[in-house]
């Protein structure tokens, strides 16, 4: 069970997809762009260098994860991935989906107005996560 | 020996500082931020699913020991920490101190035109770098 507490203004922005060993995948809520973050589940975290070394470990296999299922999910033509922490002090990094003619190209798509995801759409993103997901968790 | 090729917008915009065991570490040269980046010596790498287990392993330490070091140096309130390659494809990570009264706070620092460090300043920027990883290297 999960006894963290999720940052409120993370809850609201995003949505529950899939727990790691470390961390919760949720999707961002803003159909412009597929991008996931991942929150580790350690109350009180903001710095990156307060992560203990094994943490940091599993972390890391966890980006990597979640990049490798994004390029297999999605093709992307980059992955921005990335741990700001300006506006949510709680940790959380991003791993977004790029393409060249999406909405913010080449610019970073922090600082936009998010448009909410259509139900069947956002729906859609998140099945096509889970099913490579669980191709993985089963491998 | 550095056989490598740095892309020529990133060796343009930024100044070699140090070297560790499969980064090259820069400075951003835009006075408005204390913005290193740190660029792996391999050829051809865009994606970071595409650097081996023992890179990534690699990478991810050397970006914990840059966050220390700039931790202890500059007492940042954040280190933003991303991987974008939106402009330039070749692999680069920045590791960006963040203050509250910084001039993008709290946006993220992309995107800005830059203003070229007075020489002094950089110079006192790097060298502040330098003292904190010379501990470290000789601890």
């Amino acid at each position: 069970m999960e006894q963290f507490i999720l940052h409120p203004r993370l809850a609201r922005d995003s949505m529950y997809v899939a727990s790691l060993r470390l961390c919760q995948v949720r999707l961002i809520n803003n159909q412009d762009f597929i991008w996931f973050i991942l929150v580790p589940r350690i109350d009180d975290l903001t710095h990156f260098i307060d992560l203990s070394s094994d943490h940091q470990k599993i972390l890391f296999k966890e980006i990597n994860q979640v990049a490798q299922i994004l390029t297999q999910a999605f093709s992307p033509e980059r992955l921005n991935i990335a741990s700001l922490g300006n506006v949510v002090e709680q940790m959380h990094w991003h791993i977004i989906v790029r393409y060249q003619d999406d909405k913010a190209w080449p610019d970073p798509v922090w600082g936009r107005s998010f448009v909410p995801y259509d139900a069947a759409y956002q729906s859609d993103i998140i099945s096509r996560f889970l099913t490579v997901f669980q191709n993985y968790e089963a491998s």
